[in-house]
């Protein structure tokens, strides 16, 4: 609803195009739909050129059910993050082009492939225990159209498995970095380059981690510039801001 | 230190242009220098294109004039962030041409004009008590070589004044949002666009505010997408990202 | 036990119409009823002209069939939360007209029609996943006696979601916001109206929610005047402070 | 800006008594006015029959003095919270009908007489530290057109004190409980009235008290339903929402 | 090992009773028993004149075992908490006059009847759900020893409740209060007693809660003086700490 | 307010020595004294044989001279704690013989010589930095009848100081234990005597101490049995709850 | 990858023996092992002279059995640390020679026995509860070569158990010092010798331990010097630094 | 007091050489001296080879003074802790060689020059602003007699400069990391070398470091095995424990 169209409305209104009542009507009228449990918003998928994401978690899988057949008559892709083997098998039923990501828990319905950009998004780790967020990064970036690289197990334990891929980060043009424990890989990464860092701390570590605010803290107070930090675990957002990232790159170099 | 550089020194041992010890010392002498107490990185200046800058918090007066005065010498521009009056005072008694941003708590020698991104970087702050920390990102920004605008006091109790605003918001490239109390501003921007936004709570507010820890929180745990956060008052480090990004975007569009 | 009442059984010993010991025995005789392991406090029924209130979580299911046996035969309307299945059919075995809310996990014994009250409370949203929380609220709310409207997903990512349902927060008397994550909601509509807000925090969210804690802390932290605060998930808490609030503003306009 | 005034804006241009642009500007034109530092919400005043509040705590005394010349052109009555003795100062300089309640930090400018509620809302603390916290609450609520009584001093630790005040309690449309330490007094009262009550959590304590946490999270917990928490020792906030509360049951009673 | 005990051992070196070697493992043998596992403090039953205790959680059930019939040759009476059915089977296997208090957890073998004290101890609830903690802390004192009164669901929501009963506050020597939630009822009866309260916060309740936390932290800041707080649920220590307290005032009423 | 109060009043209302009137009012006339800011509860003093306490933090000059001199026309000694040197000038100003405690911070006011108990109190501490709130602890206790030891600096890390004084800790009858950093003393008194234990954590140390969280953890968490815990560096208060104790052990023991 | 290796390839490269490629190559060929889902380090074991590590917890039972093959080819020593019987029935199925310590959740395969030094680390717990965390240490330090003794059921509550051992503590070189609940036992060990000692808090304890939060905190304020803390039941990295300082001191010893 | 000074005071008895009375007398007489306010262990200086240490923070000057004077006596080396100036210019009046390390806020007394050993103990931290807890480890250290090397400024956001020096951490035998923000440094080194490493968090940094938390709780969830950490700020810790492991290293040795 810009400006724009306010002032088309405002004119068909001068010219008697359309009376006052319906202009009423269009200036409210915005484009969402009412499923009475959930408000989709269709028009955000072609706002963003995104594909529609339905979190999962803590939802019923009969309004699940409900929000993809809805969905899948505006013949968009599909994203459902946070979805477990039953959520998958819930959306097969009502769906036939299913694809499911076990790892990172996402099942994806792709109605038409996503264009990929020429700059790359990288997503890093620090251990293999940090892989199901990178991967829900990765697929999430993928999804919306971006060229993901993946770069897992070069935490600063062994600071030599960084250094000698240092030309993949030099590579990239935005890079998540996925790590839990003390996440210094985030510091250390921010450190060796001058592009945006989006660190997203995991809960992966016992004791003093308490589920991931070590981590969440080390990112926050990096010493190194360059790095904003998502949820705990929240791999879908770090992919999701790389690619709002990405995609200004992408459009600012056609 | 970059691959060609150790190739070349390879191959000046290889021709005998120079010998084993010193290719040794050539390998191991990295560009940075050591002044004792601090080891001052001038190649990250030239590295980056970016100002030198100076954390002034918690280092001794004397400390800062010596860094200062190292740092003139390589005719960079500096940042010195963190900086009370009596910080200004002691830089202006080693250096000429020394501005200083009272509200933003920054000292800056402007050895050169930064060039002017045409992208812009929107800092918007919740309510006034947020300028300090606004100012913080939006003068770091400036310094980085980018053009920046600042919508302040709009703040999601009186939403109109966001909204009647909403241009600024769509002209931007990246939006810096500075917001204290619940820090509720970020998650309001970040749904009504769809560019990177960079959140940045500020201790503004208090009893169970805890420091700026419920704005921190309220940010990281965004509904909208598309929200990086960095640490509570970290200004700098806000317009330190958005820069990195901005400049790639910028880059992009050469 | 009211003033009155001490004067009355005063005035009885002076015209002796009943002795010492008999006056004694009514200035203790405090009207709740001891099954050992609770005391049932049958007058609150009708002091409040509510219905009784089981909290369910953490009773044995003997103790709640205990407590439900004592109430029916007082007659009133019975509100048992955080009612499992399970607690469902046990109260279902020694009581005929038992309805089930799963969502809300509520079960309800209604003896009488509650009247309703012509001041409505509206129960607002941010997602799908706060509906548990926000029809314990509305459910309660109703079983007190008042008119409720519900009013779900208009979370702020999607502000013209609650913009365009302008109209229903003007139509009513307070106004219950049941938002997780960072919880936002509330400051937006407590800007938007000038009555009661009642805040109900919920534990939706992940990682740094810290089980409801962020929409906690925002809440508490609200920019907007006018908003007080439930306990993390506490719909019952939330429909009960609306409705002693929507019954005093009845009582004034009848 | 309400529906109302939108259709009169459409039926202008319909009728061509405004243009297109000057439609677009009307639209535009929201209540509220631009100080650079600040945005002023004049209409809030006229819209609430609320005094113009200023916050003061972090803000510059050039700032309130600007910010308070600026109401005054309004001829709105004034309530400045969180103002030390310098503020006051500062704000007599530009004002002469200027009133200071030292213990409830408040500076006040009345330019007319605010009309007193028949309802009463009461202000009861458990200690006499509590009192600049209630003494906020109270003048805020009575700036706002309450009447209001006080009833400090009255914690548990002697119950007694509290129960033969029992009178007060009952006469009271909304109660104000403020308390530090453990906060209990709010969850005896709650217990004892059929009433909304507005708990505001006190800093007053030491050691584990951690700067009113522990009254804060006793009185989210508390036992007696029909209780709404506000921030620590906000006691403007527990005055709005009383004064929000109280003025509907004042409004339902004309 | 008194120090009438050392001084025999040197009198008998010095008059040649015992070699210096014999001397040395005396003033080492110290009274308790190795198990590999565990080291049995077989003379801190006599020390004490109370029951062997044996806290059973995170122990093996072979572990249990052997500790119990390690103790049974000392013919004590043994006290087992944190028991569930699994353990108080075991130790079935193993013994035969055992009983199993199953809402307090406590397997409890009775080799001799523990006299009573005259002087009692009451123990109250804050609500029904707190009875787990309350029954563990009631049956641990009865074992140790006292006479032991209960006094449960007089929570402060219903003030009344506990008033009512204060003659029972007044016949008892120390009062053990268990309650959850917001744990008002310490500071309450603290306020109405002059004499030891031991305060056990419960994890009962939900939310802001945070597993005991606000009842610990109210009962920690109680405005009431003479309240001491064991750990959250810690029944045991509360019962433990009471006997000693009233088994001190028992010793010196003979 | 005894039940044979009430039953003298009951007996005057029929025997017709009082009406109704004068019997209402003498159930309702508690014995509190109203000055506006504090209701000072001058029966305390009576009922408990203790002194009146005023808490001095917070509270205004003249709030605690006007205090203090209601309580001098009853003659009863006074304790007011927390007094820093102003408090206590201003405390001599209205009342002559006052005796200040510089390192408890607290001001005593001796009308009459309190008597002292055949049991003694013993006061630990771990450190000499202790000593603030061990000395609290010392003079409340004394000034409450009591006869009080003291055994400082013999904490844990040179375990020998402790063991040396066996003995000490053998004749009392109640211990008091004041310790910061890890607060380790608690536990290792518990442990080697059988009587109870008054644990009172201080702020002592820095960094993870959190201001006193770390000792107060480590005392809720005793592995000894028999340790209350008080509020952190709350030194009346464990003076206070070992009084209570020691004062029923001593009418025990007459 | 040391100072003499690239001085031997910058020789070989001046001497002609490699060409500048192939001295590149080896410069870059760092001595680990890529399987996608995890970089082994092989040279590690080589480097350290120690067994090759797996983390079990949170990975994936085929890549377990993966990265066990792999080492096994290098027919080093390995250790896999928090090994549930799922995971070592999964690695038996792929190796022979293995063993499994269920209390320490350790799979052990032994390809050579570990060597063992004359020095000596003891490993002490607080209660037997803390056995699981002080096995993992033990079995981690014998595989790492060192000569171990342990010393189980020493805590404070019972101070002679442990003084009784004082010829233990003695001997050790390092002495590792589990314990939970206050974890006091860190302090009084640290207090008896002049050695380091390295404490490990334990999760066990129940209520405000907090996870072993109560522990840990109490280990990093004890006021016993010489102690280094690790992460809560981090037996592993107990049992790791105990055994890095016990072996330089054995090497220097030879 | 050894187990030989036990067997020779028993043997004396036997002889006759002294009687029972004396014995028990020598069995108690533990060598520690009475001040009163502290309890001054002599023997530690002798038992540990070290200078005595006095913590100033929180004690009295004439306290520290007194202190100091009973070691003078003993003719000891002195190491006065977080001493400022004041602190330094009390020690100056009761003693003639007296330095003052500042920015360590150390007061050094030194009696006799102590031997430095061969191994050597590096200080590495990760910005300038650490260096005053840098200091106080190194001083430390060297006070106890260690060679101390330091190593400034090698923080992670520039990892060549830590890397440069890869050869001093090659020399060291035990190795302190003293940083702040995110302490990632502590991992990194810890990740290079196969030798102790002491880890100590710094409070330097804002916001969401919340006073050193960050960094502490990165150092204990290090990725890098063979870390142990002390407390906050910590720097004599560090130093008390690198030297307690590198004179066992030296012992060992020799």
């Amino acid at each position: 609803m810009k400006e724009k169209d306010i002032q088309r409305i405002l004119e068909d209104v001068k010219n008697g195009n359309i009376n006052v009542e319906n202009a009423m009507g269009k200036l409210k009228d915005l484009p969402f739909e009412d499923l009475g449990y959930a408000k989709i918003d269709h028009h955000r998928g072609i706002r963003n050129g995104y594909p529609e994401v339905i979190y999962c978690e803590g939802k019923a899988i009969e309004h699940i059910q409900g929000i993809v057949e809805k969905m899948l008559l505006r013949n968009n892709n599909i994203l459902a993050t946070r979805a477990d083997r039953k959520v998958y098998e819930a959306i097969k039923e009502v769906c036939d082009d299913v694809k499911y990501y076990e790892i990172a828990r996402i099942v994806v319905v792709k109605k038409q492939e996503p264009e990929k950009t020429k700059n790359k998004i990288l997503v890093a780790t620090g251990g293999t225990s940090d892989m199901a967020v990178a991967e829900e990064a990765a697929i999430t970036a993928e999804m919306l159209g971006n060229t993901v690289e993946r770069l897992y197990d070069v935490g600063v334990a062994g600071i030599h498995r960084l250094l000698s891929h240092k030309s993949k980060l030099d590579e990239a043009s935005v890079i998540i970095v996925a790590a839990g424990m003390e996440g210094a890989l985030a510091s250390v990464v921010g450190g060796l380059v001058d592009k945006p860092v989006i660190a997203v701390p995991t809960s992966v570590g016992y004791g003093a981690n308490f589920g991931g605010l070590a981590a969440l803290l080390a990112m926050l107070n990096s010493c190194a510039s360059g790095v904003g930090v998502v949820n705990i675990d929240n791999g879908f957002g770090a992919g999701y801001l790389a690619s709002t990232i990405n995609r200004q790159i992408e459009k600012a170099s056609l």
